[in-house]
């Protein structure tokens, strides 16, 4: 095979000089062109593709947008995309948007600016004009869309299940905690849960918290008993709500699960060190993480199939906060 | 002043032209080139610098890498990096290092092969030569070093405060949890605490915890318990294991603070929402990243300091755990 090297010796050149050419990295003397051209041709020359990326600097930098790394729920998103790109090479320039789309936009902009080759974002508007105009893949993580790239958990059925194990587990009078109105994912699970508490014709009110954070999640768990006093059994939108829901109950004097039953989402690490340790729906955060890596390499590389979206399932942890069957 | 787009007038050429001869990034025939260079030298051009960089492409990534981002006191410490990076216009290349020479060694240089500008790196091992050959700007974070810049909390304060508020709330038999052998700041905090122990001739003992993650802190907190069941005051290593401890506790049917007070180290976002509540010595996560990022931004802008190790102050945060003084 015809390596470089051979190219040089028979222009009469340096490597670096071909290598120049060949990548239309800098200046060369027009002859100079001509003759490393010549001896391209003549010599069938075609240049080795992973050297052709080196030499032309074509990045193996991946862009990734998570809303905030401080909720424990994302640095296991975050771990399983990191853990499969770099199996592969990849690296990352990492950003959090806190759900502002001007940060968002302006990660994507820097993104693009360093020559990343992909994106897998965190958003919650992925119709915007910042993923739409990219000429690179995106996919998003977390997060549904309809027609592009992505990978999400099954809120519907978690929504579903913990209903589900609440009522088999004894509660009468259900608290279901609403999760941000603007995350799809965080109203499929919702509705999930009051799909079947009107199924089955159970009593049950409705919470709304703002956010996934730890600020404010002591005054949603206070609110909540302090409106609804009765309840049996409570639904939180996520393990962190849930875990401020504990505390209060902790400060109520309520027994858990005896008093009152508590179901978290999520799966956080902590959630199974609580004490009680929590019950909750998981999902399977670094797997998806992997998967949305995975997928991406394969859009990165031409390899992807017709299946671009990912539903992962979720599944109900039994822990301290529920009751035995 | 002089503009490129004067020049590209000047010389009868187009804008991008004039870039490719200034910042030589591409083919330009010598004629051409002869052109610009005579418009420049004759319109005395001086190239702006923010946009050289940007045509040089001259990059503002710096490389961040931390042990594991899924341990929740490193989000904290990410976090601040990255906000006072994106008020710079910096970009992070992020990488988790599991505490692996050789995972370091590679993120390291795949750092540098996308011209990072900078690293920040909490490393068990600040003396290697992947540190020490490095020619860019290194601030080790959460890390000691006495002859490279670095930012860190005061441990031994720490370890001193701890032990000073278990004796003064009234425990008599303290465990102290040792945490990782070969982390400077843990066992400057586990010294403090015995220091002071020692002094004041309480009876205590200690425990060897060989990492500051989830896995195996459950069964750490029980062979506590198991090996020194008259304890009535635990020195966690970190919040984490303290949160494994009051879970064991409870499982054991003892009170806290009533018959065993508790306290962490960290302060990590989840211990104000424990039932009950963690008492703990923070240290100020979210600042030292912050502390980090403003050095290694002074030290890329030639604008550092003689002061080039931050030691941040620990306190001690009053909650549940501990009995009221």
């Amino acid at each position: 095979m015809t390596t470089i090297k051979d190219v040089a010796r028979h222009a009469g050149v340096s490597v670096a000089t071909v290598s120049r050419v060949i990548n239309e990295t800098g200046y060369v003397h027009e002859d100079t062109r001509r003759k490393v051209e010549e001896s391209v041709q003549q010599l069938n020359y075609t240049p080795n593709e992973v050297a052709r990326s080196l030499y032309k600097r074509k990045s193996r930098l991946i862009g990734l947008l998570l809303p905030d790394i401080t909720n424990p729920y994302f640095p296991q998103l975050a771990r399983g995309v990191e853990d499969r790109m770099q199996e592969s090479g990849f690296r990352l320039i990492f950003g959090n948007s806190d759900e502002s789309q001007k940060k968002e936009q302006d990660y994507i902009q820097t993104f693009v600016q360093n020559n990343v080759v992909g994106v897998i974002s965190s958003t919650n508007d992925p119709g915007t004009a910042s993923y739409r105009s990219l000429k690179i893949p995106v996919v998003f993580l977390d997060r549904i869309s309809s027609d592009r790239p992505a990978v999400y958990a099954d809120g519907r059925e978690g929504g579903r299940l913990a209903a589900q194990q609440m009522i088999q587990r004894g509660s009468h009078h259900i608290t279901v905690m609403q999760g941000p109105i603007h995350i799809r994912p965080a109203q499929d699970r919702f509705q999930g849960a009051i799909e079947v508490l009107q199924d089955m014709g159970i009593d049950y009110h409705t919470t709304q918290t703002s956010s996934f954070s730890f600020t404010n999640a002591d005054r949603w768990a206070k609110e909540l008993f302090e409106q609804y006093p009765d309840t049996d059994g409570v639904i939180a939108s996520n393990d962190i709500v849930a875990t401020a829901v504990i505390q209060e109950a902790y400060r109520l004097g309520k027994k858990v699960p005896q008093d009152v039953q508590i179901i978290g989402f999520d799966d956080i690490p902590l959630s199974s060190l609580l004490s009680p340790a929590l019950s909750t729906i998981r999902q399977p955060a670094y797997d998806m993480g992997r998967a949305a890596a995975d997928l991406l390499i394969q859009l990165i590389e031409g390899t992807a199939g017709e299946q671009r979206t990912i539903q992962m399932p979720v599944q109900f942890i039994e822990r301290e906060t529920t009751r035995k069957l």
